[in-house]
């Protein structure tokens, strides 16, 4: 397999946890998203939105968008799962993810933040919105989560929801967003750098890190 | 059940379509987005998040997110699928369905559309961006299902991807998008409307329509 990917993208770095929590490998290509490298031409074929992660599957076909890359390696390679066995807290957990992945992190990923400043918002109030879209967004999900088992987001083992808090929180802390307002979101992600999975994942372990 | 929604709302939308198609009822119950009622201290008791929609099981279970929704209705009453049956085009399916629900629709939604106000954005380039969001968005779905075979976005039967598709197509176009740009998706919808469970679930048809 390949995965195409940039080491301080969060949308990959939840398919890295993912790739190695199921103990498999892939090739890592990166694409510099701050030089623009996901718009060339031959990489559109693969990824028509000109995001990353993109997956090769090693058989012709190719992934896109990262909960549906994880969905695919949760139905393919079954152990560990990486979804509650429980539907209605398979729902919870997906929804937390989505809460991160829908909400949160398309509101401030770059190419939003490159139109703000196209409409002439100084580099400021650009680092204002994304910490803003962080703190409310993580704030929701620390309700989401509060009444559920630790230590990891649901109960005693990482799913699909750590996947997505985990490189979210390392995005807040870099717009400045005071992380320890929410104490159960960093109860689960203490649990989870703890594992090699995640560790191993981390943007400054990636090849590309600058 | 009971569906917390708004008529205008597309990620309720989706979750009309999917409840329809189930063949499943749920006693809706609106909360009007442009007064804020999404916000009231009782209501962000069951999302945190204050959007909807959000489905109550009547059994004490609360679920937020469109999509995690849908995919719980999936799992909990298979027939008809709302995803296929192969792995890969199940990823292909949630793909398109998370491109419309991570990449768009969120980054036009109406809580960014308020905050560019709350910059000083004219109403003009407030739809601009709203337009440019769907623009992009759709152009990338259309290349996505390019070469699936048709009426639906994946095939003979509606998918995820048709449930997503349907309600941004009128997002685009109350924001001035030419959708004639994007026939394939134009294709997908048409054999969606002709469908009653969809029909059914549009915005104009609800109680709380303006």
């Amino acid at each position: 397999m390949k995965l195409h990917g940039y080491f301080r993208s969060s949308a990959a770095y939840r398919v890295r946890i993912a790739l190695n929590l199921k103990g498999l490998t892939a090739e890592h290509l990166p694409h510099h998203l701050r030089k623009g490298e996901q718009t060339a031409p031959d990489y559109l074929v693969l990824n028509p939105q000109g995001l990353v992660p993109t997956l090769e599957d090693g058989e012709g076909s190719v992934l896109t968008q990262s909960l549906a890359i994880i969905e695919w390696l949760d139905e393919t390679h079954p152990t560990p799962p990486l979804l509650p066995l429980d539907a209605m807290q398979r729902a919870k957990a997906r929804a937390f993810a989505l809460a991160i992945a829908c909400d949160v992190h398309p509101v401030q990923n770059l190419k939003v933040l490159a139109r703000l400043r196209q409409l002439g918002l100084p580099e400021e109030k650009v680092t204002d919105w994304a910490a803003w879209a962080n703190r409310e967004g993580l704030a929701a999900c620390e309700r989401l989560v509060a009444r559920e088992p630790g230590p990891f987001c649901f109960g005693d083992v990482p799913t699909i929801a750590d996947l997505c808090l985990v490189p979210q929180l390392a995005n807040a802390r870099r717009f400045g967003v005071d992380v320890s307002a929410f104490p159960r979101l960093l109860q689960a992600e203490a649990a989870a750098k703890a594992m090699p999975a995640f560790a191993d994942a981390a943007p400054d372990r990636q090849p590309d890190a600058e």
